[in-house]
């Protein structure tokens, strides 16, 4: 099997384990049985669980001589889950019709649309909390757990994802310099990207040492992140990217390509996947499916 | 000064306690600005502060010899901020539009009129992750972190505080039978409640026994709260109430009084009343504040 084939199946292995997980942990038959049949509909079966792969790439690239204990791949499943449901609650929030009023999420109905902006409103508000649930069961040492909540906490709220968030709404319209885009996006998405592969480390026992080589790489792709979706809004199509493409322009927001053209954008991307590929170089063989993410992140076409 | 003085001097002390915490821990000259000023307007300078009331009492309570560490002390203020953090953005979700829709709250504009109501949206979903930042950050042991953070996060979830808000919007214009009812109490407002008297006794290291006494209480003054709302719903005026008095009735939603009537459910608060103060008689006399308490919930007149 060559490299590429293997780091595929790697994705697809652990894209596998943290929707089980999910399916598993997530409330079904019980009471009120709407909110969380809406609650599944919003996180299961969709996505590319980006977040999820993170954490337990960065788990495997810290871990001694490439094993985990089965208490720590546990814990990597709950950590996992944990940074898809948050990122699934931005979604649902952020697709209502009092933020960007979408009407279409992974080739789907939005949440608001197939249930109601009520509904949609709890859904986000009771999967936040499942999320510090699911940190606070992880079968790792408690002091560990309590550094997760902390940093987990920290990347989703008014200093995080949900201050980009903020940001990014009062820019419509506005013309932001290329700094104040970077910073709205090292919250809105760098934020929650950088705690997944910090929450891998946690889990995994890094040293401060491994964990500053996985802060370097994860705000590296962070950034790489934003600039490719932003690439992607310009060059994909609605079918291929499951969301409206084309909408930021619409919408008049800033983006990378609207700021620095696409050309300089693409080569951006490049430089970032070989800074990201350098940063985490100290780690060494257990940092292959961190490296192949980087390429994943950068080279992707949805 | 009499025992009522006493308790009333008590309860101002620690209004002022979480209220000083919570103005220093907010954020207020970081960006993103307006978000900031948003969470500390939904969340400073009103608001009975009855559930950081419960973890002080419960703290109390539990502690030995009445005396508590000074660790133990600031812990307190740590989770009677995290669950007033979660309670305020309760309500600024559910003031808007989409849910009950109301303009006025403890007086003033409620946050989606203030300012708007993506802004509300956002506020309440960055105040609920800033509830588990307080919690991680508590100078007790790591265990017992762990524990107050899966009490919250059970609490406010869908099994617990959404979960209520879930059946309580699906409720409207349906007849629920008392057993409905409480069940949708009991989670709307009665986990906060609980998981307030529940994280007192965390904190202050309660031995099981006493953790057992101090949920018997809990239960048993949650659903005094909401007796007591519902009869202040109809007997009260709106001034003295700070928000919209007759609610209920015109939004035809099931109440206590809509289906038991007014004096039995007056009867019932003070059978409630009796209920909670058996409940804490084996803890002795560090009960006192929560047995204030009990008389506070069921006696208020707003």
């Amino acid at each position: 099997m060559s490299q590429k084939e293997q780091n595929q199946q790697w994705l697809e292995q652990h894209l596998e384990r943290v929707e089980a997980f999910l399916a598993q942990q997530m409330p079904s038959s019980q009471l009120p049985l709407q909110l969380h049949e809406a609650m599944r509909y919003a996180v299961l079966g969709g996505g590319k669980r980006v977040r999820a792969a993170l954490v337990y790439a960065a788990g495997e690239a810290v871990s001694q001589n490439g094993e985990l204990s089965s208490a720590q791949a546990k814990a990597l499943d709950h950590a996992a889950a944990a940074v898809e449901l948050i990122h699934a609650y931005s979604l649902v929030h952020d697709d209502l019709p009092c933020m960007d009023d979408d009407e279409l999420r992974r080739g789907r109905p939005t949440v608001h649309v197939k249930y109601d902006e009520a509904t949609a409103m709890l859904v986000g508000d009771a999967l936040q909390p499942l999320a510090f649930e699911l940190l606070a069961s992880m079968p790792v040492a408690p002091a560990l757990v309590v550094q997760a909540v902390a940093a987990l906490a920290t990347a989703a709220g008014s200093r995080g994802m949900v201050g980009g968030q903020a940001i990014d709404c009062a820019s419509v319209d506005k013309a932001l310099s290329l700094d104040e885009l970077r910073h709205m996006h090292r919250l809105k998405t760098g934020a929650m990207l950088e705690v997944s592969v910090l929450l891998g480390g946690i889990v995994a026992g890094a040293s401060s040492t491994a964990r500053q080589h996985l802060m370097d790489y994860a705000q590296t792709i962070g950034l790489a992140f934003q600039v490719a979706d932003d690439v992607l809004d310009v060059v994909a199509d609605t079918a291929t990217l499951g969301k409206t493409a084309g909408k930021d322009a619409a919408d008049n927001k800033p983006t990378y390509v609207s700021i620095m053209g696409l050309e300089a954008s693409q080569q951006l991307l490049l430089e970032l996947k070989q800074q990201a590929h350098k940063a985490i170089l100290p780690l060494g063989a257990g940092a292959q499916s961190l490296a192949a993410l980087a390429n994943f992140i950068v080279d992707r076409n949805h």
